[in-house]
C-alpha cells in the first residue's frame, strides 16, 4: 500500500485529560516496527473499562491516551518479522494478547499472556518503549495495547486475531471483549454442567452474554438479577428465565436467591463490578458445591470479603478475563460461531454511530437501554 | 453385652463452662435409640476444634458438654435399624455425616452430607432431639456428634465408620480428623498434581498432613511457612523442602514466597484459622492458575478479603472440611493406607496421657512441641 512505511495522519477520539470530553483530533500514526502491526479500524464499540479509565477513577490510566479495545478492522501493514498476518487481513485487536512462547500460554491452565503486559500496562509498544501516536509531535499513550478509537492503530503482533474475511466488521467488533467475556465466564472458567441452576448478576452485555452460554451449556435455570426491571425483557430473549430486582425485597439478595432455589445456586457470575454484588454472588451459591465467578471489574483498592465459613464449606471463588478465551486462537472461531448463527452478535448492538459522536455514545453507556453502541470509524 | 439396653454410668470429661477446666464425671450414657449406635471409646486426641468451642469463642459451643471428636472405639450396641455395624466392630466416629441418601450424598461434589447436621449442631440427637449424656439427671450436650472425651458415646449410625479390627485404636484415632483434613485438602480439593509448587501455611499436625499429602502427590518444592522456626526439623520429615519464617522478613509474606517462587506458588493451604494469613496464602499463589485452600477453621465473625483482581487475575479461592473425605466411605480406606504404610499416623503422637489428665493435654496443645495428644480413656 501506498501508506506502508509512511507516517499515516488520522482522525482519532484523544482522551486529553480524565473527565474531560474526547477530542477528534488529526493523529500521526508512525509504522509499525518489528513484531507490530498497523490496523485500519473500521468499527469499534465502547466498554465499560474505556470509561472506567476515562473518568480517571483508574490510578494506572495515562493521558492523553486513545481509548478502545472492542474493534474490527483490516490490516494496513505489517512490521518487520511479523509472519502470521499480512496486509489486507482481517482482524480483532485483542487486548489479552497470546504469545504461544510464555509461561501463561505454555501452561494450559490459563489465557493470562504476559509477553506484552509490560509494555500494555503503561501505554507503550514493547519494542522501543514508546507510543506510535502523536499530535504535532506531542506523544499519545495507547492503551491496553489496542487504542481503538482511532482511523489506524498499531498493535503488536501477539495481540491481534486474523477472522473470517466474510464476517461482516460491524458486528463482529464485539467479539473483542464484552460478548466472549460472558461467554467464555461460562464455558471456560465455570464449566457449567447441564441441569444447573444460575445466577447472573447485572443485565448488560456481558451478564446477557453470560446467561446466553449458560443456555447452550443446558442450564436448566437462569435467575437474572438487576436493579433495572426493564432489563427483563430483553433479557429473556437472551435465556434469562427468572428475574429478581434487590429493590423488590427486604432480604439481602443472596438470602431471597437461596429460599427460591432450595439452598443456592449452582454457579454465579457478578457482572457488574460492585464489590457488594460479588459478595452477594459468592453466598448465594449452594453450600458444597456452588461456584460464583467475578466478570465485572471493580475500581481501584476496593476489596471483597466474607467469613472463610462460605468457602470451608465448599464454595468456589473464582474470576475470569477475556472469560478464559486465548485470543489469537480463539477469537477466529467465536467468529465462527457467530457466521454459523451458534452464538448472537447482532442483539447486542441497539445503537450505530460514527466517530465524531463519540462522546454521545459515552453518554448513551449509562441509558438502561443501551448495550452496544458501534462507532463507524471512518464516516 | 450385659450392658446392652441399659444406662451406662462412666467417666467423662465434663466441660461445665466455658473455659473452666473440664471435670471427670460420673456420667449416665443412655442406650442408643433407633439408627443410633453407642460406642465404647477407648483412645481419643485433642484438636483445636475442641479448644475453640471450650475457650468460649464459638457462639455455637453450648454447656454443659462432652467436647472430643477424634477418636477410636469398639460398638457397645445399637439402635433399632442400624444394620453397618453390630457390637464387636471396631470404629472411628465421624464428626461429619455420611448418610448415602441426602441431596449432598448424591451430589456426586462434596462430602458435606446434611442429614443429621440440624441436630448435631444443637448438641442433640435426631430421634427425640435431646442429649443421651446426664450427670445426676441434668442433661449434658453432645459435640459435633462424637463427644468422644467419655468412656462411652452415642453416635447417629451415619457418622460412624467400621474399620480394619487389625488397626492399633490408639493410632488410627487420629484418621477421625486432624490427618485426613490435611491429606484431602491436597487430594480431594487441591487435586495437586506431580511437580507442583506447593506453600503450607502453619505446620501443626493438619498442615505437616498437607505437606505429607503433596509429597505423595508429587509436588516438586513444599514452602513450610511458620512464626516457629523450630518446627522445620520435623517438618522435613512429612515433605516440607523449604522453610520461611515470616518474622524473619519485613515485606509481607506473600511478596516473599511471591519472589522465591517465579511468580507464586501453584497450590497454598491455610492451616492455623487466622484470616490474614488466608489473604496471604491465596496472593502467594501464581497468576493465572494458583489455588488456595481455606483448611483452618477462624474464629467467629471473622472475615477474608482481598482485591478481586486477585481473583480476575486467575486465582482460585476454595476451602475444605475433612479433606473432603466421605467420611464412612473414606475413613475405613484410610486405616487401610495406614496399615499398609502409604501414610503416616504415629508420627504425629508426640504425647500420650489418660482422660484424668486431660486439662493437662489442653495446655500441652499451646506448647510447640506438641502435634497430637492421645488420651487413653479406660485407664
Amino acid at each position: 500500500m501506498a501508506t506502508q512505511g509512511q507516517v499515516i495522519t488520522c482522525k482519532a477520539a484523544v482522551a486529553w485529560e480524565a473527565n474531560k470530553p474526547l477530542v477528534i483530533e488529526d493523529v500521526q500514526v508512525a509504522p509499525p516496527q518489528a513484531g507490530e502491526v498497523r490496523v485500519k479500524i473500521l468499527f469499534t464499540a465502547l466498554c465499560h473499562t474505556d470509561a472506567y479509565t476515562w473518568s480517571g477513577k483508574d490510578p494506572e490510566g495515562l493521558f492523553p491516551c486513545i481509548l478502545g479495545h472492542e474493534a474490527a478492522g483490516v490490516v494496513e501493514s505489517v512490521g518487520e518479522g511479523v509472519t502470521e498476518v499480512q496486509p489486507g487481513d482481517h482482524v480483532i485487536p485483542c487486548y489479552q494478547a497470546e504469545c504461544r512462547e510464555c509461561k501463561f500460554c505454555k501452561s494450559g491452565k490459563t489465557n493470562l499472556c504476559g509477553k506484552v503486559r509490560a509494555a500494555t500496562g503503561v501505554g507503550v509498544m514493547m519494542n522501543d518503549r514508546k507510543s506510535r501516536f502523536s499530535v504535532n509531535g506531542k506523544p499519545i499513550y495507547h492503551f491496553m495495547g489496542t487504542s481503538t478509537f482511532s482511523q489506524y492503530t498499531v498493535v503488536h503482533d501477539v495481540s491481534v486475531a486474523k477472522i473470517n474475511p466474510q464476517a461482516p466488521l460491524e458486528k463482529v467488533c464485539l467479539l473483542g471483549c464484552g460478548v466472549p467475556t460472558g461467554l467464555g465466564a461460562v464455558w471456560n472458567t465455570a464449566k457449567v454442567e447441564e441441569g444447573s441452576i444460575v445466577a447472573v448478576f447485572g443485565l448488560g452485555t456481558v451478564g446477557l452474554a453470560v446467561a446466553e452460554g449458560a443456555k447452550t451449556a443446558g442450564a436448566s435455570r437462569i435467575i437474572g438479577i438487576d436493579i433495572d426491571s426493564k432489563k427483563y425483557d430483553v433479557a429473556k430473549n437472551f435465556g434469562v428465565t427468572e428475574f429478581i430486582n434487590p429493590k423488590d425485597h427486604d432480604k439481602p439478595i443472596q438470602q431471597v436467591i437461596v429460599d427460591q432455589t432450595d439452598g443456592g445456586v449452582d454457579y454465579s457470575f457478578e457482572c457488574i463490578g460492585n464489590v457488594s454484588v460479588m459478595r452477594a454472588a459468592l453466598e448465594c451459591c449452594h453450600k458444597g458445591w456452588g461456584t460464583s465467578v467475578i466478570v465485572g471489574v471493580a475500581a481501584s483498592g476496593q476489596e471483597i470479603s466474607t467469613r472463610p465459613f462460605q468457602l470451608v464449606t465448599g464454595r468456589v471463588w473464582k474470576g475470569t478475563a477475556f472469560g478464559g478465551f486465548k485470543s489469537r486462537s480463539q477469537v477466529p472461531w467465536l467468529v465462527e460461531k457467530y457466521m454459523n448463527k451458534e452464538i448472537k452478535v447482532d442483539e447486542y448492538i441497539t445503537h450505530s454511530l460514527t466517530l465524531p459522536e463519540i462522546n454521545k455514545a459515552f453518554d448513551l453507556m449509562h441509558e438502561g437501554g443501551c448495550l452496544r453502541c458501534v462507532l463507524s470509524v471512518h464516516e
